[in-house]
Formats: structure tokens, sequence, C-alpha cells
């Protein structure tokens, strides 16, 4: 059983993991505790190819200092060797007599350091505030399950499925709740993505905006997906990120491999609203893990459809979506939905 | 004001004026009271082409036995010869002291029966259970408003507004509670439209049945709408019903002159849900005074949609939709909502 002392410095160890980049590596914390429980040192991870936190702690310790020490850290300690020496190695070197931690890492090859650890004869805790530091690395834990970013696809669209006017025109078929929504959502994404034929047919700033317009503190990057220039005045060329561009073909190895390139970039939440033909894209693919779609109460008819081809052909290949939400925001309708696993059709 | 006995009278003449048919004119019951408050005789309409419910009930009474009564009405006694005399001046002849009335004739025709009876001397209350009266005539109170029978315009979806995947299978995007809904509602309706196009592909019943698919004991009178003939085998021929059919273009006066038929036919609530290209027909002529939109929660990409041209070729055109709620049945969403006045727009 974890003492208060342990749970005192779990909490403590969470916060400073906050202090850490969020991005391809979990943001991690760690404490020492002498073993009259008195914190001797505090550490914790500073993004890739720096120390994890485990050993930024002991490094802040004369050597010898952490014999008979408690670790306290927010993830199992590693036992692979990566661009920094495994975690569990070091801290059964440095002498630690017991190791706390919160949740498992799930990684195939960085696994097994409590393991490691026991073997060694060194005492192990795992789960304390196990809740609390899975939900500092939702996202993280997300991209390693997945095996890729989350991805949302959102967009807007009138009752019968429309995303403008047959001429093109579609300033505004949502309101301005809706419209903030989407916003606030932004800024919670990494990566925002638009095809080429989005960006030049509406030129969008791709940036996250407060309802003054001015922007938000966190900017997702900016993503473009086609083959097309993105001319020299358009407006994501202003964006505080600069812009990545996939050709997101087959040749290049499809969506897939954006996905891929993102998530060694740290991308762990992709925000896909890019238009008909890319939102499609992400459907057919299967990599639309969440889905936002904003319905107006209004019709347009017309051939201006907010969904394109999504490869289905049959009434029994219809992607069947669990609701997760349906809310009002102003006279529009917010649909949050998953696809539902196939066990559920 | 009125008395209680004139309150109970009242009550029964709304019972009796139920005995009458829905249809082009109104259901109407008439009661005559005694001075001393006893029922003399009861009367009710029994369709266009027979008495109203005022001569009704006096033709039970031996000349001159109205003499001083009081005549209790759930619709203003008309001031129009048609078919039959005008009431207020039957009432008039029969020497009736005090008429008690529900709710006005809204009739440009018909109206100023309570004027013509209190420039004759008779003594006129109007408003006695006029919300209860209103009710009963909610259908032919609408149908005079309009100056047609009132349009619903059904139709079921996937959320991206596909009613059929790209090969037309389409069975059933909907699951069972909203077909339910559906037949409940199918038999609240007069009538119920459909398009050749829709016979031909569906071969519908356009019937409204129960769960266990008996026949529910209204059934709207099956329409179809076109000019191709409907196949000798097709089911549309098993209804109840025969089946009208219109060719709804210009020339024959398109769907205002099918609705104008329908009216005389005593016609008072229209269900449309005959298919994407007669839906957007009726919404094109801003005929459709309801829309329930089944959602059901499935994406389909594709090319078969909902609802077809409406006739918005900018997003200023955009048809706005007051949504009066969104109801989950089961998995499905119904969307009743009804177009928005310019008003609101």
């Amino acid at each position: 059983m974890a003492s208060t002392v342990e749970h005192d410095a779990m909490r403590r160890a969470l916060t400073i993991a906050r202090r850490g980049p969020r991005g391809v590596n979990p943001q991690v914390g760690a404490l020492l505790l002498s073993p009259d429980g008195d914190v001797i040192a505090e550490g914790w991870h500073r993004g890739a190819g720096t120390p994890h936190a485990e050993v930024d702690a002991l490094s802040r310790l004369a050597p010898g200092a952490a014999r008979g020490a408690t670790a306290i850290v927010t993830l199992e300690p590693c036992n692979h060797t990566g661009r920094t020496g495994p975690c569990s190695e070091a801290l059964i070197a440095a002498g630690v007599a017991r190791v706390v931690y919160a949740i498992a890492d799930p990684g195939d090859h960085s696994s097994g350091g409590g393991t490691r650890l026991r073997a060694a004869g060194v005492e192990v805790e795992a789960g304390l505030l196990a809740d609390e530091a899975t939900a500092l690395l939702d996202s993280w834990l997300t991209v390693q399950r997945l095996r890729r970013p989350h991805v949302t696809v959102k967009w807007a669209q009138s009752l019968d499925g429309r995303a403008a006017a047959s001429d093109g025109t579609s300033t505004w078929i949502t309101g301005p709740q809706a419209r903030a929504d989407v916003h606030r959502r932004r800024a919670e994404a990494d990566a925002i993505v638009a095809g080429t034929g989005t960006v030049l047919a509406d030129d969008p700033a791709l940036t996250a905006r407060a309802d003054d317009g001015s922007l938000l503190p966190h900017q997702p990057v900016p993503v473009v997906v086609g083959a097309r220039a993105v001319p020299e005045a358009a407006r994501v060329r202003q964006h505080p990120h600069a812009f990545l561009q996939y050709p997101g073909d087959e040749a290049s190895g499809g969506l897939r491999a954006l996905l891929e390139d993102l998530r060694t970039r740290g991308v762990q939440r992709v925000f896909v609203e890019g238009g008909p033909a890319v939102a499609a894209s992400f459907l057919r693919e299967r990599l639309a893990d969440e889905l936002l779609v904003y319905v107006a109460p209004v019709l347009l008819g017309g051939d201006r459809l907010a969904v394109q081809d999504i490869g289905v052909t049959t009434i029994g290949e219809a992607r069947r979506l669990a609701v997760a939400s349906v809310t009002p925001l102003g006279d529009d309708l917010l649909f949050v939905a998953h696809p539902a696993s196939e066990g559920d059709e």
C-alpha cells in the first residue's frame, strides 16, 4: 500500500509532468523520497531526446544519494534503450529500494520495467492515482493504442446533407455558437487538415480564434493534403505555424503515411475539416475516430454535398455510427459520433 | 354568461359533432334547450350535402316547438346559402331566442351568422368551450386558413442526407421504432402521396400498418403523382382505398391543382412520403407545412439523395426551418420542423 506521503508525492509528480511538452513522448514526472519520506529530488521529461523523468531526478543528486530511496513516477519506468538508457536500470544502479508508479507503459519495446525492477529486488507498487495519470496522458495513450494520431473529422451541413448552395456559397450555414465551438476544438488539436481544393476555393486561415477574431493561445499545425501548390497569398501562409503539405495519394502512402509522419512530429490529435473530399477520404480509409457534424436547420438541395463517396455501394455496408451526444448550439445541432465497431452492427 | 346547463349542453354538442365525418365540411353538433333548460332536440352534421347540425336538430321538432328555445352549437351558425339554406335564418324562423356557439365560422361566405342573428333580435353568446371546439376542428380550420389541405412531407435519411446506398438499396435505413412512428402518422392522414418513380421502383403498399403488419383502422387514400402508368400488379392497387393519380406537371396545374382536388374530396391532411423527387417538388413549390425527417445514425455517401433540387441556388435562399422537436426513436432521430416564416429569417 502506498503511504500518504507517497500519495502526495504522486500528486506532485503529476503536476510537474505537465511542465513537459505534449508530443511523441509522454509527459512524465518523478520524485525521489528519502527513507524518511522527504523529497530529495524532482524530475520531469522535457521531450524526445532528453532524459526521462526518473533519470532527470537522479541527475539532481550526488552519486550514492539515492541509495534506499523511493521513486514516485507517473508512468512505469521504461525497460528500453532508446536515445536514453532504460530507466529501470538507472534506478537499480542508483540503489533505489522502492518504486511506485501510476500506470503501466503500453509500449511494445519500453514496457516491462516493473518486472525488471522486481527481478532486481526493488519493491514495486503500481496503480497509485492511475485515473489521474490516465487522464493526463489520454491523447498519448490513444496514439499508442491506435499506433497513429487520433483523428476527428468535422463538417457542417444543412439537414439534407449539403455543405453549400449550388453556386458554392456557404457563409454561414451554421451560427455563431457552432463556429465558436469549432474554434475551441481546433485549439485542442495538434494539427488541422484541409485539402488543396478547400485551400484554393475558400482560403481558410486554419487558425483557432476567439469570438473577437484574436488567436487562441494554442494553435494546431496547419496541414494541407493534395498535390496542387498553395498560392503565395494564401492565408494559411500567415498561420503562426508553418504549414505542412502531403500529396495524400496512394503513391505516397496515402493518409496513413501522412498520419505516421505527423505522429513522428509529436502530433497526437488531428482535426480534419478541410472539405467534402478530404472528409470522405478519411472515412473511406476508416481513419476517422470521432465525427463532429454540425447540422444547421436549413435545407439546400443541390449537389454540394458535405460528404462525398465513402466507398459504400450497398446498404449493408452503411457506416453505422455510435452517437455519443446531440447538443443544441444556438439554432444548430452538434452530433458527436464514433464509427460503431463491427461487433455493434 | 353561459349557464351551467349551457356548459353541459355544449359538451354534449361537441360529443355528438364527432359522429359526423371529417371532410370538406366541419364536424358540428347542436342542441336545442327549452326555456327551462331541458334538451328538446339534438343534431349533428353528416357531411357535405346534408343538413347542418342546427337544422338537423330543428327538424326533430314539431313546427313551433323551438319558439323561445336556446340553441347550443359548436360552430357559429352559417349565413350562407349553399346546398342547404343558411342556419341563422332557420333559427330566426323557428323563433329561437338565444344562440350560444363555441367558435366563429372562418369562411368568407359562410361567416356573419352571429351578426345576422343579433340583428334579428336573437341573444347571441360566442366562445363557450372554444378551445375544445378548436381542437375538434383543428384540421378543418387549418384547411380554411391555408385554403388547401395541410401537407406533411416525410423522408428518412442517413446523417449525410442519403436515402439509399449507391446501388439503390435502402431497407432499412431507419429502425423499427421510426417505421412504427411513420405508420402511426400515416393513419392520421387523409391521403398519402408517392411519385410514380417510387411506385415503380419500390412498389409501396401505401397503407398504415401495425407492428404485426395488420392494417390500422384508418387508412389514408393513396395518391400517385406522375404520368407513368401504375402497373397492374402494383401493391397500391390492393390498398383498401382506390388510388388517385395526378400528372402533377405544370400543364395540369401542378401540385396546387392536386391539392385543390384532394380538398374537394374532403382531404384535410396529406402525408407526402413518396421519394426524393416528390419531396423536393413540394418543398420547391413551398407547399410543405410540416417536415418529418427521420435521421439514421449511418453514413452512406454516394448520389442517392433524400432530397433533390429544391430551387435554392445561393446560400441566402437556404430554406430555414423552425425545428419544433428532435425526438430519439430507437437509434434514429425524428426532426419535426416547419418552414420558418420569412420574418424569422
